[in-house]
């Protein structure tokens, strides 16, 4: 076009920038075009021929071709590089370095730059600056760890020694064989280091400390192996375990030493296909036969097959099978035995057929497996005998008469491998958010005009999508803190039904966090989160079943809810007596009436933020929601023929919702608690993130709120308003928040965590 | 205990299941057993030793032992199996039939049941029917399938005989390798049946059509294994289509052939490690050498690798590599060029060097890979043509003179590939839910006393888990057609932008969906969902990166908000004209005011369940949140030294809740149009459905609605309590709904799908 020749004239020069955005976008309308052209031309000082290039070049029946907009960008981008960031994005500022500009000049173009909308963004200005260093921490990580450490800091030092080493690393995309292997040579070291001996206090170490030591240990491996984890709890939470809670002072000094050396490698066989949730309805039998004087076990359905049973597949040569027990023609419920279930070289004992569960979404270093049993025959000491034993002659014979209470007794045995699920849970998203906010730390994409990108990390839904699972991961750490003390602390006769509700919830609230938390951070992550060595795809994968395995969460907040209604003074099995309903509706109510934290219409940002405040909140929605249920409940109970599964079954939607509910509190209340174990800056930071959770329950509730008449609409705008504002004060923490998890450098071994933006290794 | 030789006694026996129930439960207080005594003891026909023996066995010190409980329970149980189902809820039916009972009796047996609360579920009867049959289907499956199958359904009967070979099942737990040469091999096959060619009509195949057959051969493949679907997309879908779409000609008639018979395989190399979804701002490198009159096609950074190219790994010979092309000093922007990558030996060429991207999450059958060039020479036809070509002189041609435009015309050869991957995520999705309806309607779990256990899907928090998500994969089943559709419409120089958001938009709600979906499936299947065989895991392993490739999701979603500010009528890139912006707003904020569809407080039924009412209220909402994010953007435009970029940044989390509302619409519109398809009892099913889908995005934005004083909370309490209402109304239809998708039995290869509950497979 003509225009080109004419780029070096000092008069046309100003104008390019706009010359150039008039066409390249291939979107202006022509009235624009003819707007730019009137507005330009109408410069006194234009020369005529000048003009006439200039009539050319906005013609609508002629665009300029390809090239002439090409070397038209490129005389602009030669002038760019001499101007600040700032004056990159005015035509006036660019204008001025592009020629001598008189100030009427100048003024022209800023009229018409405003008046038309325009912005230099097509120009693709080369980068100007660096990008700001990063912002240094305002607080001490390492102070900050040690309130997350606690008092089994040692325990935890130890266990990252282990996943420090070079041999320890997580494995991904091994075949299903060799993996498990390697688990079980990990497992065998982890033994050797005594981790194992740490789960039976008072028979292979120490009893003062109790199970403390072993479930941080737990804990602290979640960031490594996933599978590993899981084995470790089979082998001395599950099969040790359940020789340690239900066996005889001989059967556990007997078996337990083995256990913990691994010379005794156990499975735990409690789920049967047909029967997963149900303990109770187990169909695996096991008969006294009077003539032989033996334990007869049976598998009498292929619906009872033992099945999920990890370590079974390869490596257990014991099972602890769970089966109702028959004597004198009597059945006495679910009882659990010591069952040999392979000899020394690893061949199955006579009768006993063992399956393998085959490929699984995550955790194949685990050998799940199944078993069948035909007639085997078992010694009367097989029978683990703390609650129940058969005589000699056949008498059977429990220190607890009734057999619901002698059925949740046994089943008290899997509160602490709830912990321990809710724990590994936890560590794997402490890692899966430790990679992503790293990660989006480092990695730049889009952003302004010649600016350095954005940051992902700067991005609102970036932060939207990881900052409020940084503060659930926060306030369950403390949550399930809570609940290990809890259990701790138990003595050996105490009603275990309380704590087994508390770990309960926490357990959902845990793994479900979990897998949400692993989703995001994959998704945040990009293409790069789906790959294997940036470890979020097999946390992901691995963690999936936590929400099942352990007693599905469903199935767990029932439980939860059944222990709310009945104030744990009633049975929670199926049935039960539910006058305790009737009586708890009642309560609440009044409760609800008293609580209700909104009865002004504060919505004054430090009233929303306040811990009194948020709690309250929580607490009234727990509140409501129990009443609600239970007079569902007591309503229906009241009406002849209702029986009380049917019941639970119309009201099953508000039992999860009110359990839920109860769990926020907990969650909440144990974060605000958690706050006040640190002074000074670490307070401070753990006080900010725990406003940003608290605001964050409070914001998905909103239409809860709204419709119960406990939130203005004017309320629910303030707190989704606030709560994008608290982002914007976390995000300087979000690396020394991270950091205090102290996950070794050989965990987070994604190269996205690590690589230095310029340079990226990923 | 005493009691035990009395068990015969014809006066006592009517009160066995209540002596049983008071301690077999182990939490029945001291003063209700007393209660007990008192009522029984107070029944004028007993005799002196049966009241001791009573007495003795309500004796709150010497609570009867296991023995004496279980043979109990033994002679109340042998009595049971004449009762009818409904009789076993009722002590005094129980009663009745352990002797005959004069009617003081019996109501003296009823009231002590009343008064006490108790249930019979402790005794755990055994059960007393056999399961009711499922219901009989309401409409013809078959039917339904042609409705869904549409103007396409040869195409999809060829691609479901191909899925039904024994040899072409899904793949799982399969070694990397051999699982990528099987995949390699069944392209192989697909190209050989002609399915390869349907990509390139005009060329390979019959124009008349369009791309309607490939699409829908596409489409049903995602039942099978998801790694074949997207190496079948990769090679004819991105590399043939770059090639279609962008090349001149004499380059579609020279390379089209060899694409779709698999003689020339190829992958796409768009993405950069440093350059994901910025793709304007890659790095790589084409400069027009004048001396060697050829290009040289360059890496210039680390950050510039190509990466994530799906067949670059293993099997590809080429690459379509996007590039900025640079001639004679000047930079064009980017381009497109076919480029040699490995010789007939699979060897790299020369300057070319191949990475592998390793494990992944899920899709391992496809060989995902990295590129890096070191001064490759290439001829000048190695560009694709269609819109710029370099002549031998140097000059570089275009017959769009705007690089805007021109970036986004080649941009809009993706839009095909999202339709694709909107589909095969639709694909899953059905998968899915045919292998977790089906289990839920054949497995048990838990239930009332002595009934039959109850099927999964008859528990309300189950079908609030699946059915939501049948109803929306039916809900974007139509609305992807109609996407489908519109763009098959296109003519060859329509302009692409519109139906590019149209498309983003659904393809962004179909993939979160699946991603969702998956694990909803997933988790309702339990331990059985986790296991590979079936189809669970790998499906939602897979389909986890939807969400991510052919265009990120959030960054989809900015782009269809951004359409629906200008219009479509300006320019979508970062940056632009946008004056549109405040005409938007003021637009809309008129549409707002009219459209409220709640200005009455209707909340009967019937009008919750209109299509009318349920699309002005998602219209009423998109309305609302685009005008809202408008204002906000029109105030930051126009306030001095905000740039639209970073404007954008600050209303970001706005417009992507304006883009979901949009894409809300989109589909529950496309779902209501959906329903007239069909008629007569088909028509009546999918209505059930679309009142479900469209109640259910009602319930998800209760709290907006409320906000907004759009709805009061009467309404909304209506419409959560019309929701499960909906559940049971769609309770009989779901194994029909399910059969209507017509997944070969072959992909529904998962025991759990299958199995007759009385003799489980799984």
């Amino acid at each position: 076009m003509a225009l080109i020749p004419l780029l070096q004239e000092p008069e046309l020069r100003p104008f390019l920038p706009l010359l150039y955005v008039a066409w390249a976008d291939g979107d202006l309308s022509d009235a624009e075009r003819a707007l730019i052209h009137a507005r330009i031309a109408a410069q006194p000082w234009l020369k005529p021929r000048l003009r006439e290039a200039l009539t050319a070049w906005l013609l609508p029946a002629s665009p300029p071709d390809a090239q002439a907009l090409a070397s038209l960008r490129s005389a602009i981008v030669a002038a760019a590089p001499t101007l600040s960031a700032a004056a990159r994005h005015s035509f006036a500022a660019l204008a001025e370095s592009m020629a001598a500009l008189d100030p009427n000049g100048r003024d022209a173009v800023a009229a018409l730059e405003d008046e038309l909308g325009f912005e230099l963004s097509t120009l693709q200005l080369p980068v100007a600056d660096a990008p700001p260093p990063p912002l240094p921490p305002r607080f001490d990580a390492r102070v900050l760890q040690s309130v997350l450490d606690g008092r089994f800091a040692d325990a935890r030092a130890s266990a990252r020694a282990f996943l420090s080493e070079p041999g320890n690393r997580a494995l991904y995309g091994t075949a299903p064989k060799p993996y498990r292997e390697q688990v079980f040579g990990w497992l065998g070291d982890l033994a050797k280091r005594g981790f194992g001996a740490l789960a039976f206090p008072g028979v292979t170490t120490d009893a003062s400390r109790g199970l403390g030591p072993f479930l941080a240990v737990f804990e602290t491996l979640g960031s490594g192996d996933l599978s590993l984890v899981v084995k470790f709890g089979v082998q001395f939470g599950l099969w040790g375990g359940s020789i340690y809670y239900l066996g005889t002072d001989a059967q556990r000094q007997a078996l337990l030493p083995k256990v913990a050396n691994l010379e005794a490698p156990g499975c735990f066989a409690m789920s049967e296909v047909g029967h997963g949730s149900n303990v109770a309805d187990l169909e695996t039998m096991v008969r006294w036969d009077e003539g032989k004087k033996c334990l007869v076990l049976h598998t009498p359905a292929e619906s009872a097959r033992k099945d999920w049973a990890g370590n079974a597949a390869m490596h257990a040569r014991y099972a602890t099978v769970f089966a109702q027990l028959e004597v004198g023609g009597v059945r006495h419920g679910v009882h659990a035995f010591v069952v040999p279930i392979r000899d020394e070289q690893g061949q199955p004992h006579r009768g006993v057929r063992i399956g393998d569960c085959g490929h699984k979404l995550g955790l194949n270093g685990v050998d799940n497996g199944r078993l069948w049993f035909d007639h085997v025959e078992l010694t009367r000491d097989a029978l683990l005998g703390r609650y129940a034993t058969v005589t000699d002659d056949g008498q059977y014979q429990s220190p607890i008469e009734s057999p619901g209470k002698r059925f949740f007794t046994m089943l008290g045995t899997l509160v602490g491998g709830r912990i321990a699920v809710a724990s590994a849970g936890l560590s794997a998203s402490k890692l899966g958010l430790a990679v992503a906010l790293r990660y989006g730390s480092a990695r730049r994409q889009f952003g302004a005009t010649s600016q350095p990108e954005t940051l992902l990390l700067d991005y609102p839904t970036h932060q939207r999508r990881l900052f409020p699972h940084l503060a659930q991961t926060y306030a369950l750490h403390f949550a399930i803190d809570e609940a290990r003390e809890a259990f701790l602390a138990l003595g050996p006769d105490d009603d275990t039904r309380e704590i087994e509700a508390h770990v309960a919830g926490v357990k959902t609230a845990a793994t479900w966090h979990a897998s949400a938390a692993l989703q995001a951070c994959r998704e945040a992550c990009g293409a790069q989160g789906y790959l294997s060595v940036n470890r979020l795809a097999d946390a992901r994968a691995d963690a999936d079943i936590f929400t099942t395995f352990e007693g599905d969460n469903t199935v767990l907040l029932q439980l939860v809810a059944k222990g709310l209604l009945t104030g744990f003074k009633q049975q929670f099995s199926k049935g039960g007596a539910w006058g305790a309903v009737r009586f708890v509706a009642g309560q609440l109510r009044a409760t609800v009436a008293q609580t209700n934290p909104f009865t002004s219409r504060n919505t004054d940002e430090a009233s929303l933020r306040s811990a009194d405040m948020q709690l309250a909140a929580v607490r009234f929605r727990e509140a409501s929601l129990l009443s609600s249920v239970a007079r569902r409940l007591s309503k229906r109970l009241k009406a002849k023929g209702t029986d009380s599964a049917t019941a639970f079954l119309e009201v099953q939607e508000h039992l999860l919702a009110a359990a839920q509910a109860h769990v926020e509190v907990r969650v909440l209340s144990a974060f605000i608690n958690g706050v006040q174990r640190a002074s000074g800056p670490e307070r401070e930071a753990l006080n900010r993130l725990r406003e940003l959770h608290g605001l964050c329950v409070l914001e998905r509730h909103t239409g809860w709120f709204l419709e119960n008449g406990a939130f203005e609409a004017g309320r629910a705008r303030a707190v989704r308003r606030l709560v994008p504002t608290l982002f914007g004060e976390v995000r300087p923490d979000v690396l020394a928040l991270v950091e205090a998890w102290g996950i070794p450098d050989a965990c987070l071994a994604a190269p996205i965590a690590y690589s230095d933006p310029a340079h990226p290794r990923w």
